[in-house]
């Protein structure tokens, strides 16, 4: 994702600094991820549901128009094993609607790898999340989007969202968040 | 806070429906409220900690220029009894920032009632959710400020914050949201 975004100078995670899932956080009330695993192999597939994870696989045939490129395939081989690969993945965790009384979900990220995009797998991962609040009874699904980012904008619409005008966000960070751990607790 | 920014007509909370806290949402993980409350008696007071809550109560003192308006006493009622009373809150929780590989903390709302601003108020909570990701090793921290609110975009500035222009939130609510909840599973 930070490859696609330009943003590679950015981007510090590595596979030492694991801090999204901790035996304390429960799917769906914290950070969650939905992987989208792709196989060529035709369905059906033996069901698989983590007794841990409440949440049913979705399975979904597409008939791409080209064939689907096994790029980086070992890079990104699945945990099903076979010829599974991860396509792709959303992440997401509740955020709380203060006037609605309700939590919602705040997706950070959807990524498609470039070679599964406009399969529908974006659409797919989106009402994923979106079909969850709903049994959920949360009460809003929130994300950002860049504003020159006019396909995207154009997605989003499509699928029912506004795209709020007047919020910008602030963010702390780096020297200007750590500053304050050097604050007195009265200042 | 609905009042203040005009929007009642949006906001369906109501105390019969609290879904904030459950017992199995910890503080700091999930949904957190901190709590200002305010006392015209001066310190020292005896030390309060809710053992199950991990953060001591900030104290400060304060010398306002005009005396304290005490309106609506009886509704803002603080659970410390006395002659305190809830002036604002803090209301904020966890999201993850991928690209650090680190969760922050994002603030829903900072709140201070009409007869106690300009004394601080709104510093000291925002500066006590900062302090804590640092503590916990968290990322960044997050709030939006509508575009036009100038006196709150100059006062995050001097806190040090980011305002980012490109970002645009995306929101899926009401029928909007409700839709996907009907939708099959293949959709």
């Amino acid at each position: 994702m930070a490859v696609f975004e330009r943003l590679t100078h950015l981007c510090f995670a590595t596979e030492s600094s694991a801090t999204l899932f901790s035996p304390d956080l429960r799917p769906f009330r914290s950070f969650t991820v939905l992987i989208l695993e792709l196989s060529s192999i035709p369905p059906p597939y033996p069901p698989q549901q983590n007794p841990e994870f409440p949440f049913s696989e979705i399975i979904r045939t597409v008939h791409p128009v080209g064939p689907i490129e096994y790029s980086e395939a070992e890079t990104f081989r699945s945990s099903k094993g076979g010829d599974w690969i991860v396509g792709g993945f959303a992440l997401f965790f509740p955020n709380y609607a203060s006037f609605l009384a309700k939590p919602g979900f705040y997706i950070e990220e959807i990524f498609v790898r470039e070679c599964y995009r406009r399969m529908g797998f974006g659409r797919m991962l989106l009402t994923a999340v979106a079909k969850k609040a709903v049994e959920m009874g949360y009460g809003r699904v929130e994300w950002v989007v860049l504003d020159w980012n006019e396909n995207a904008i154009r997605f989003y619409d499509e699928m029912g969202a506004d795209i709020l005008q007047e919020y910008r966000i602030c963010r702390l960070t780096g020297e200007g968040l750590e500053v304050y751990g050097r604050k007195k607790k009265e200042e």
